[in-house]
């Protein structure tokens, strides 16, 4: 039987889905850090041969879609849903770029918990028997989040300390019913957080009480603990909301410090690439997931993932008018064997 | 054994979930209309207390939520999912709207097909045992609408006579595992078409060959014909939309012309309400489903009802960059009884 409910927001799989081939491609700054020879193509430039970066985004998730489909052996016509989102006003990266797909399509919005969101959902559509095949994917783009979300780039305008860096790229998986792992064992949905935090410079501050709750409920809900993993990794509270997240486990007795990191701490050399707090954005947790923590699963030096995306659920008009910031983090448990 | 897939793009349910409760608020203009007897709620005005639409828009969802929730002697805590989404950028009136409410919340964005698309992901969640009640939920608003795809209201644009009506009103309903039905039984999820239209003003035009190609595929899938349904209806394709749509199946050899309606029509008196081609909106769909073809099939003036949200999967930022319009359409069967 599958979709057995366990606690008050997880669900364990009885069927668990194989991802059976991710790919990332990403931009020249995310290729110059730290986990660069992960990912499947570094762009020269921000453009990509298109006139304008929403369209460059949109073909970062078409030539992502390309690369997981060729990688797995498999055609658009093996696929039977695509569950895809991004940050741009009415996903326009993911609706445009998935077109020609001609793959039925799931539109999610879950701003930077995304690929989460749509591994949660296709892990689900997998073990319940409604799907074979399918693929989870999402983007964002530096320069088309910066002028969507904050000013536009030709002003300079500086960024405080708290601030991220969206990263350019898209990632994505493709799961399925069949194959030899990693598999995805668990589903922890969040809830949305609102602690009342209106800077929209320090989202990883803002994020982190939903990614604590949800990594606490996750373990609530399973009976695991931090032990049971090698890696809990968010993406992307940066190295402000890291912070704050290890702090708010700690006060309710849960220490993972010794094997917590987050996405963007991870894609970027903090130190060296002045990117502030660390990376963000939709593409920042599925470019390190599907290129660095699949990859790491593959080869056997990571056993256990719990991943947690994170997602800042505003928007420039929210913040205009003087709103705070609602939050959510969804957690996919992943095991290398069953 | 639930998630039979049949055919190409449709699922079966094996565990058909029950519509236990529907509730919608409308604005004053769609409670003019020849619906206004099905709605729980029709506000006085486009702001409703609040100081700006968009907080009026995710009051809307909150209220609606309210009502689902008492309408089945249901609390939050009995929820284990909501899916909800709307048009405003980041869906900032859902995210907000249920920022309180508690309950694990998946974010989605389907345009105008929202409804659907969420009723088609809830049904899925339900059959395969991962829920056992959640709720599907989706709003939208004229002027929040008008502001952010077109031009600020103050100006007083002429509309011509292909554009559409954004409906004001939030819609949802309440799936469970228990309940009398009327059931889902069957969920066609769409893939995105895009013929390369290019009026923004003529959605209902853009949309027609999504809705064509999702109704001609859920026959080819399942095997059923037009005369399996009382009431087969879009959302919201309009006068323009509907007529091409009919046309586009005749070609086809399907003719569901006797039995074919279009929310967009339904909501108001076209006229006399001066909406030009009609409503539009996710809302528009939410509400006419959520108040009207529920109370409908409760009564049992309908049985048998194909429900099929469109969307047109564009943003301002495509339009204005030479882009056509990617459209989508999501249906589900919902029968009386089983």
């Amino acid at each position: 039987m599958p979709g057995k409910r366990i606690g008050k927001q997880t669900v364990k799989l009885q069927n668990p889905p194989s991802i059976i081939s991710g790919a990332a491609i990403v931009g020249k700054k995310e290729g110059e850090g730290p986990l660069r020879t992960y990912f499947d193509n570094i762009i020269e430039d921000e453009k990509w041969g298109e006139k304008t970066w929403e369209k460059t985004e949109s073909k970062l998730i078409r030539e992502t879609l390309a690369l997981i489909l060729s990688k797995a052996g498999k055609s658009a016509g093996d696929i039977n849903y695509i569950i895809a989102g991004d940050l741009l006003n009415q996903c326009i990266a993911a609706n445009f770029g998935l077109r020609e797909s001609g793959v039925p399509f799931l539109g999610v919005y879950g701003a930077c918990s995304t690929m989460a969101e749509s591994m949660s959902i296709g892990s689900i559509l997998i073990d319940g028997g409604f799907a074979d095949n399918l693929v989870c994917l999402t983007s964002s783009h530096f320069c088309s989040a910066e002028k969507q979300f904050r000013f536009p780039l030709e002003l300079g305008s500086q960024r405080p300390p708290s601030a991220q860096w969206t990263v350019t790229g898209a990632g994505g998986v493709l799961l399925s019913n069949q194959g030899a792992g990693p598999y995805i064992t668990h589903v922890t949905t969040g809830k949305i957080i609102d602690m009342g935090i209106k800077d929209a410079n320090n989202m990883g501050g803002a994020m982190a009480p939903a990614a604590a709750d949800t990594i606490m409920v996750h373990f609530k809900d399973t009976g695991l603990s931090p032990d049971s993993y090698d890696l809990i990794v968010t993406g992307d509270l940066g190295s402000i909301g890291r912070e704050i997240c290890d702090e708010l486990l700690k006060i309710e007795g849960i220490n993972i410090n010794d094997r917590f990191n987050d996405c963007g701490l991870m894609i970027f050399d903090t130190k060296k690439q002045d990117v502030n707090a660390g990376g963000s954005g939709c593409g920042c947790s599925a470019c390190v997931f599907s290129g660095f923590i699949f990859q790491e699963m593959q080869k056997g030096s990571l056993n256990e993932v719990l991943f947690v995306a994170t997602g800042a659920l505003l928007s420039p008009i929210s913040t205009q008018q003087g709103e705070s910031i609602p939050c959510i983090a969804h957690a996919v448990s992943i095991s290398r064997s069953l």
